[in-house]
């Protein structure tokens, strides 16, 4: 009974920052390539560069009302005394968005005109120059800057570029990512479990989180729990992949073969971190692919991914990771935490008058229902005791 | 020189009133039809029902930690002074998760465990009844309540969806919503825009707004400005959508038919509210389905769009709609606000010191860029100035 039980106790801060260094020396920071795709198609991805106007909008003098294209001069001193009335040739009738017809310089509004017959009107206030009238330029002068780079498009925006004649776009392409499921014991969803099977629906949490964390994520076929899958798996993997997470096999038991298989392909930078749970987590580096095995329980592989993965894929893209909620609240209940280790605890909250409590919603690593009950992630630091 | 200058200017509380009475009568509300789709496709979707769970997860008693089983019975008393020897037939390996094997209790560590020999192991500490087993029901027992109705899915729900052996599940359908972009001056992005034509970029920020909103949204083909044409699109869109939406044509031009053909082939609700911008705006039904007539400069679409579709959406889908973020901020310069209209001002945020300090970002209606540099909308009520 061979067991290979050597996985270390990392401290969380020490095994972050080992990690962030491999990343930086391998170049996994801000490499996200450049798509090019329409304008049409780009919401809520994010600017490559900087996004400069190509032409000016409007890009022609235009009546921002709907009335009489006119010329200011006509109306000098006209009011409701001595209003000024202008022969057919000296107005012209306008829509809203409608071009200025040449030779006129101010719009009135068709509420101050008063038809007079089909070829003359009356009018009683001055206009002033370029009144209701959209400039050329006026929202936007080509070679203006309209977007700033790695901001994240709004409708609007597509709006104002398409307003100056820009149809394509270079936006960040979100991190490929991969989840593996590794164990001879999975079967698929749909099947009931026999005794010793797993339905194998954790690559399913794992690849929804991934995305809404921002990478394109996919799942891969289950490995069985053999070394030599699981190398030509990952070797696979890698190759088409910015990242790839591996679940489960990053215990200590006697069929899990994944720091072994990483070790000899690539270079395991971290096996064990004193968080809880999630303790037996692998992070390791494949040529200069990062490769997560996660635990093989639900719960320590969705905590653990978000402790590492969340602030990768905002890497790749050159984005800061988004600030965590935080509030504050009691505990409803004494608690007793683990001795060394950063711990994360399910919470639910609940207010009891003016005062917000948090109760555990669950235990156990494998309970999936704490978590879907969960309100937040109560994090006690290492140093720290309850 | 035949024009319909007959806009009301109902306040914006009265239309929003008179418009939910008429969505209402027309049984809009929570009208979303149900999907049925597979567990790996519903992420970010609406539970329909409430979701219960089909077979209890784990199904079978497993061991939680790599060990060996034993029979607790068997380890009473055994401490570092007296350890107990057990041989082979008395414990059996196991990896977590692996089934519990038939008259086994107990699981202990193996960090627990001296191995004797090949067929003897020494413990020297008892175990409790069911000690590191996950036993049947643990996590999810059948037919207990996973989900509430009206839940948006997330990557851990998929999860324990799928744990307890449901693979498919009823979704609301989100409503569909068309936006069709109207007048002949209209040409396609990409086109340099001749005097008088104007870029359609409208509709791709409406649809945009409407899919962040939670509808299916999609854009028409422009329908120049002819009443039959228009007809004829409005009749076909309300056959296939949820909610149509019409932009332009609101206002009171020569060459807005709009209110025209909706009075003829349904009911117009309201036509002109007192807002701005947004005034010209017209609420519709016809049949059952909701038109919206909208004005024709990109500000005042988005503005009144966001006034009155948002909710509609969430209405339909039988949610809340989202609270606004509001905050509180000082202007920066004098502000001359308009008499019995509902203003809406974009607005850039800045802090001065401690104090945050809003400015108008742009003025106009067709002023794309001052909602780009917009950090939030300034709302000041009709009954108030500044």
């Amino acid at each position: 009974m061979k067991r290979n039980i050597y996985v270390s106790n990392t401290p969380l801060a020490d095994a972050r920052r080992i990690w962030r260094q491999a990343l930086l020396d391998h170049h996994f920071f801000a490499r996200a390539p450049v798509d090019v795709i329409p304008v049409d198609d780009c919401l809520g991805r994010l600017t490559a560069g900087p996004v400069f106007a190509r032409s000016s909008s409007p890009s022609y003098n235009a009546a921002a009302m709907d009335g009489l294209a006119v010329r200011f001069e006509d109306l000098a001193g006209a009011s409701e005394a001595s209003p000024v009335r202008l022969q057919r040739d000296r107005y012209e009738p306008v829509n809203t968005g409608n071009a200025l017809p040449a030779g006129f310089n101010a719009v009135v509004m068709i509420e101050d005109v008063h038809q007079v017959t089909d070829a003359e009107v009356e009018l009683n206030m001055p206009a002033t120059p370029w009144q209701h009238v959209r400039t050329i330029g006026e929202d936007i002068v080509a070679t203006e800057l309209i977007l700033p780079e790695g901001h994240r498009i709004r409708p609007i925006d597509q709006g104002a570029m398409l307003a100056t004649g820009i149809t394509g776009i270079q936006v960040k392409r979100p991190p490929r990512a991969l989840v593996i499921p590794t164990g001879s014991e999975l079967i698929q969803p749909g099947r009931q479990a026999e005794p010793g099977q797993i339905i194998e629906f954790n690559s399913r949490i794992l690849a929804g989180y991934l995305k809404e964390w921002g990478a394109d994520a996919g799942r891969g076929a289950p490995v069985p729990d053999e070394p030599e899958s699981l190398r030509q798996a990952i070797m696979e993997a890698v190759r088409d992949n910015d990242i790839v997470i591996l679940n489960a096999g990053a215990s200590a038991g006697t069929k899990d073969f994944t720091a072994q298989v990483l070790s000899e392909i690539g270079t395991v930078i971290v096996h064990g971190v004193a968080i809880k749970p999630g303790k037996p987590v692998i992070l390791a580096m494949v040529g200069d692919t990062p490769v997560i095995g996660l635990p093989g329980y639900p719960i320590s592989a969705t905590l653990t991914l978000r402790l590492f993965a969340r602030e990768m894929i905002a890497g790749f893209l050159g984005m800061e990771p988004p600030e965590p909620q935080i509030t504050w609240a009691t505990m409803s209940r004494p608690l007793h935490s683990a001795m060394g280790v950063d711990q994360f605890i399910r919470v639910t909250l609940g207010k009891v008058g003016e005062i917000l409590m948090a109760t555990p919603s669950g235990k156990g690593a494998g309970a999936v229902m704490s978590l879907v009950r969960a309100d937040g992630i109560l994090t006690i630091p290492a140093g720290s005791e309850l």
